[in-house]
């Protein structure tokens, strides 16, 4: 990982981000990263059967072709539910755009998030495409841009970049993400773009995506809500001319570095959920299965009862055992032990008493970590939530407006 | 169903309510009802795999034995997780109880409800038994006792009773709730004890109260925790001296009138939901099995996002369809109507446009409809929630202090 990251860190990316009018403050809500010559991208997407317009376009375009220039992402309009018209603005604009850019417009990704059920003002943004060509550019200005116009109730920069060196020379990859609310697994409310100048096969890099983004992108929970419009991809355009071929070292190395930066992100999304003022982080030891370990964690970071206690700074553990209890998963309460940050508060499924005082310190802590040891087998996990505060309400109860 | 409804309407049975000092204000806070003959007692109970002492004693009585005399109800503290000494406490308890009263411990079921992993203080329970034998009574005011001890953070008081007329006499039923936070499907948070005077026959009864609890007491949610301690119990005295068997007139007029109390209690506990501010009904018709029909209101009554527009007011209704989406249920979204109030709002899947000015009077109600139609089956479900305020947050960030 290194510090001043941004998206066009690695070889042949450029990147914009400007205000079209689709958000009603000033802020950017167009953003487009592109790349000078042809690349690979793989995805992982949201799993709600409901999909967005642009993201349904996507898709079919991923999985029909292999190389692409540009990917395009609005925020202010999710460009969902509104019927065939909604394919018909995504191609439009996609086209419209690769005339200006110079490819064709089946090499132009989309993707939009947003509010649900409205029309895209699409004139505004086709209107605004000549702009967005001529302010593309490889600094770490455009790249911010073009992260801050993928956020929404985001309060926080997302960007994470890393570097690795290997024998054939040197391999970047940056990512933006955006993502407060709505975000739960699978692949919940979150647009995450990662580049790379990498050269790898296809199909290699999306099966590294999905085993990273399980543990990562998909490991973050904020309201249990799962959106419509979200994905993960990495555009790879091997302009670092360095081949990775898998079981090398150099892949070890690569992904080391894609995991740091999901990671990072990921936490980075939880910390920032609507109006959160803490990380929750969950671990489970112990559990039979790892579908127990995941619906563990799951429950725990699902539970109102748990994120307000937590935002209230009240260590009332009883939530986590009672989350657990209905979590679906097979445990016996009896053996559970549940430790808040360091401090033992249950033991084989009874209450400990503890200091109220050092539970209180742990508690004001930003990070606060809630350990789970199932003692039932070897299968673990890990979910990053936030608590659930006031804001939280005040956000999302007149997020239209 | 009757106005002024007490839960000793009933013939034979006599109730308090009291204050030991398990709450810190002087609310009552240890119920008792009785009855003054043997009767049988039949429940439902959470499915929590952590179940409360209190409750774990009684389910073991109801299913070993078939007489009993009183149930004993303290709030304040849900006596569990605290290991062997919770069973011993509510074995003692009750114990003591029935020498005063004048039965055996084994004839008196115990249930807690409040705040879990602290012991009870037995101490202060046992030398308030006298007065609570010496204050039972079939009068309104020692039954609205007996409800008030069992609240917890209820707002509002949850009665109801009614009394069916039928070939060989009167039968009347009445019922007591509490429950307002962490309830979710299936019994959840709530206790309700229903007191009738009808002779039945025990697995009669017993499956009755299973096929009523299905559409009402388990289908309400309010933040999707599902508590530790919670049930729904029927007390049968048969002191009408009126005999009701299985398919008979009487026993349709029976369970009409254990229907209409079971509904209009679960209408109160979701309108009582923490913080809450409007009651919500979201009825799905047309899915294509039960189970897809249950899923779909499930995930609406469970969505923050949902929730927090409704307290809102704001008629953002993408958000319905993106709670079915990943309801996981089998659905086809493009064939999904969906009505708010009486005023459509999506088609086909897509989004209608609409005067907000008529959504937002929709929206001013205490009482908001939410309909679905899947169009690709035959199954219905109905499920009640309540919004997500400021206040469930302010509630809930501070419980144990």
């Amino acid at each position: 990982m290194i510090e001043d990251a941004f998206i066009t860190f690695p070889k042949g990316f450029i990147a914009t981000g400007i205000h079209v009018g689709l958000k009603k403050t000033n802020a950017p809500d167009f953003a487009c990263i592109a790349s000078e010559t042809p690349c690979h991208v793989v995805g992982v997407y949201t799993t709600n059967l409901v999909k967005g317009h642009s993201l349904k376009r996507s898709m079919d375009l991923i999985n029909s072709r292999t190389d692409f220039r540009a990917v395009l992402i609005n925020s202010g309009n999710a460009n969902a539910c509104i019927g065939p018209q909604g394919v018909e603005d995504a191609d439009l604009i996609a086209s419209k755009f690769a005339n200006y850019f110079g490819c064709s417009g089946s090499e132009v990704l989309t993707f939009s998030t947003g509010v649900i059920g409205q029309r895209m003002p699409t004139e505004i943004i086709l209107s605004s495409l000549p702009q967005v060509v001529s302010s593309l550019g490889n600094t770490a200005e455009s790249s911010h841009d073009a992260m801050h116009a993928i956020m929404t109730t985001d309060t926080v920069e997302k960007e994470a970049a890393a570097q690795i060196e290997c024998h054939a020379g040197k391999v970047r990859i940056a990512a933006i993400a955006k993502g407060s609310g709505m975000i739960h697994p699978n692949m919940a409310t979150m647009i995450s773009v990662i580049t790379t100048d990498v050269d790898m096969d296809k199909d290699l890099l999306s099966s590294l995506l999905k085993k990273i983004s399980r543990t990562t992108y998909n490991r973050v929970s904020v309201d249990g809500d799962t959106s419509v419009c979200d994905s993960v991809i990495i555009m790879a355009n091997g302009q670092s001319g360095v081949r990775i071929e898998e079981n090398s070292e150099a892949f070890e190395l690569f992904e080391s570095a894609l995991y740091d930066i999901c990671e990072d992100l990921s936490r980075k999304i939880a910390a920032d959920g609507e109006g959160a003022t803490k990380l929750i982080e969950v671990n489970v030891t112990g559990a039979p299965t790892s579908q127990d370990a995941y619906l563990c964690v799951l429950s725990v970071c699902r539970s109102p009862l748990v994120k307000t206690a937590i935002y209230g700074e009240d260590a009332n553990c009883g939530r986590i055992i009672t989350a657990l209890g209905y979590s679906g998963a097979q445990i016996n309460p009896e053996m559970i032990d549940i430790f808040l940050g360091s401090l033992p508060v249950y033991k084989d499924g009874c209450a400990l008493p503890f200091d109220e005082e050092v539970a209180k310190d742990i508690l004001k802590q930003k990070e606060i970590g809630i350990e789970i040891h199932l003692n039932a087998g070897d299968f673990n996990d890990r979910m990053w939530t936030c608590d659930f505060s006031h804001d939280y309400v005040t956000i999302n109860g007149s997020y239209r407006s």
